[in-house]
């Protein structure tokens, strides 16, 4: 039997755990290509003898045999990479997938882009950390995490070959449409990520650094680990994700007026009942 | 050498850890006298073996001869507590701690109803979570923890006895006003605190208790675990600290504002920088 060829666009930390954890639950059944644009990223990237090749998508010269495309990249280069895909002759009926963190904008791009010939089915594992970069990688990253699969225009074959890998790599898959993934991850993940950097930003005004290094306790400490995640990438989900996320902060803002007023009223009931709820 | 008797008043998770703590590190070389309302945590208390005497603070046989009395209740026990120490005949000249989360309240009640000739040592170690009660105790639970002396109407020899146990229980001892104290952890503790419990809120009215615990990734986990703190603690900790925490609100409302600005104005560099800062 040939060997599936699958391609990782992206070798960042999820692009690069992703390779590692492929590697590691088919071995020698797979060979991985692995595309990025920073030399110094393909020069790890080669070290690590996950990959057939590694290069820029222009140069590689293996890509057109892929059966599997995974783009890695951040979001907002997502269309670019889907309209150099849309040029390139694959050998196969290609099957386009992503592990973008929001799902509305992306699934639109790759309808809009992508050739009707192309499956597409939009990816997102919930197994990103503070962490970024291919050194960062790791293996079974994504064991017991969530993975969405949201997003698709495919024969039900390819639907069933994405959820297959990543059911195989430890993920609990599940199917939800575009609109209500970004709605829930809104709640669950963006708005979070505003708050963290929020109370960064504002300790940082009010004390010095040797008072936060110092005094900061378990929870200080994970709100902290969190806003320590790129705000390049986390800049592009939020407008990505705006209306949900506007949504979300016009409610928190709601909450905060609450409890200011409660605080200012010494309503120590009510208060506790606002804290429960 | 007479042994040293120490009273703990208040059995949570933070006088329980305290009481598991003083006999690791102390052994025979001091007595405990626990004391607590709830006859179910006497009756737990009891079968610990840390203790000389568990009872009520009533009820209590030696306490009379206790050399330091730490209040790990409530804050708003505390006052009710104060007076009660107040009307004691100790006899030996006592030690009146404590390891309540603010400080300026704590030692205003303090210096108001203690008699004169009670050494009182406002303390707070840095190490509670999201667990109550005796029988979620952790013994070296201050171990490494940022541990706070705020609050001194004491001799010299007292707060260097205050200090000693601290140190040898692992704690890293700081000396600080009351007032700075509650500055900084309105911002470390108290507005985190508000943040986390204002989430859970949110999601808990947008999303379904299934979306919720299925999907949520490592920072929602995060929060999820922080706003599992008790909301009787924590109500009272923000109302005892409202000028410094509303301060806090305030600024985060503000920042809020900005980010819903750039979202809607798609200002991504902006944004980016603003999540930077």
């Amino acid at each position: 039997m040939k060997k599936i060829i699958i391609t990782i666009i992206g070798l960042g930390h999820i692009g690069g755990s992703l390779a590692s954890s492929l590697k590691k639950t088919y071995g020698d059944k797979i060979s991985l290509i692995g595309i990025d644009q920073k030399p110094s990223t393909i020069k790890i990237a080669k070290q690590s003898n996950f990959f057939l090749e590694v290069s820029t998508l222009k140069k590689s010269n293996n890509i057109i045999d892929s059966r599997i495309v995974f783009v890695a990249t951040g979001i907002h280069d997502m269309a670019k990479i889907f309209s150099d895909l849309a040029r390139i002759s694959f050998n196969n009926r290609i099957i386009v997938s992503d592990v973008g963190s929001i799902k509305v904008d992306i699934f639109k791009q790759a309808l809009k882009i992508l050739p009707k010939h192309y499956d597409f089915v939009g990816g997102h594992p919930i197994a990103g950390t503070e962490k970024i970069g291919f050194k960062n990688l790791v293996t079974d990253l994504f064991k017991d995490k969530p993975v969405f699969i949201s997003g698709i225009r495919a024969k039900k074959d390819s639907v069933k070959l994405i959820k297959e890998i990543w059911n195989r790599l430890g993920g609990h898959v599940y199917l939800v449409s575009p609109e209500q993934h970004d709605k829930i991850f809104a709640h669950l993940s963006h708005l979070p990520h505003v708050l963290a950097f929020g109370l960064k930003n504002i300790s940082n005004k009010s004390l010095t650094r040797q008072e936060i290094s110092k005094y900061g306790g378990t929870s200080y400490k994970d709100y902290s680990r969190i806003s320590m995640s790129s705000e390049q990438l986390w800049s592009e989900i939020f407008l990505s994700n705006r209306k949900n996320l506007a949504k979300g902060i016009k409610n928190f803002r709601r909450y905060l007026d609450k409890v200011e007023r409660l605080l200012m009223t010494s309503s120590k009931e009510e208060l506790k009942k606002l804290l429960k709820s």
